[in-house]
């Protein structure tokens, strides 16, 4: 199955498609990346084309890679309100266009995602980047960041879901290697 | 032309089509409403399918009477932070959907809104209702509030669009009858 996560931003909007293949016989259940990357969108264009530009691209995700979850981080508003309206918006586009494909939509909060991806939710960006990388056993930690951070959203969800098993480990680090499953981040 | 405001919700969104049609002769130009309402959605459904359901309404007035203009309530977040994410998400699904369309976007503020359409940034809701049923010749307040709410701001672009031309009154009080325009609403 495949799992769209969704790190939204107005400017940079982080994608990242994971596919889980099950295991048979020997071979362990595994996590790959089928597609990384981010929506762009220029400062200089109007909001609403911006806006535009966003449900466009994230429409095609959807419809190219038909994904059983899209897993949306949750908006909070501590920071710049400016940048949080853009980032609500690009999140219920994200919604909206999941939910009209017949597509389980879900979110997870900043902290859930580090937990689950980092064992502990006080990770920071770059120890997101290192443990997305390993995950999916990429040559290096992604890049830019947010395709990193959208990625991680839907490895957040792959270790929450309920259908994951009894075979898989405990739920933080269900993405991990047995032998580093007890080993912080450095 | 039709212009087409929106008073972004979740739960309830306004929209109100007006459109002005330009006098000649001995005409005056008037404005009249297309169509007022709301689009409501079940507080007890998932947010994302609320905003499906938003997105699907939305385009679906877009598509029907082709507005050349969406004139949005620009979002703040003075108030309650979860309503104000719905609130800022249904207004980017409009923001969105026009500009994919190709029709001219635009924000208003609420106090703009008020003052172009009842003459001061401090009127209530009443007066609100009351003078969009008094500019639109409607026989009464549009209810419910929202849909008066969303006339207001296809009202207000009306008012401050630079097309309208000299012989139209002073900014604020350019939908109002010649005698009313010197009088405050009571």
């Amino acid at each position: 199955m495949f799992v769209l996560g969704i790190d939204p931003g107005l400017s940079t909007c982080g994608f990242g498609v994971v596919e889980q293949i099950s295991g048979s016989g020997t071979q362990r259940t595994r996590i790959e990346a089928v597609s990384l990357g981010v929506i762009r969108t220029d400062p200089a264009e109007p909001q609403a084309v911006r806006l535009a530009t966003q449900m466009h691209e994230l429409r095609s995700l959807i419809s190219e890679f038909q994904p059983s979850v899209v897993a949306v981080e949750r908006v909070f508003f501590q920071a710049n309100v400016r940048t949080a309206i853009g980032v609500a918006q690009v999140a219920g586009l994200a919604m909206a266009l999941g939910a009209a494909a017949g597509v389980e939509v879900v979110e997870y909060t900043p902290t859930q995602v580090k937990q689950a991806v980092a064992g502990w939710g006080g990770a920071d960006k770059e120890q997101m980047k290192r443990m997305v990388g390993e995950l999916l056993a990429l040559p290096g930690p992604p890049e830019p960041a947010d395709a990193a951070d959208a990625a991680a959203v839907a490895l957040c969800h792959l270790s929450q879901a309920p259908w994951r098993g009894a075979a898989t480990h405990a739920r933080a680090r269900v993405l991990l290697p047995a032998s580093d499953a007890a080993t912080p981040p450095p």
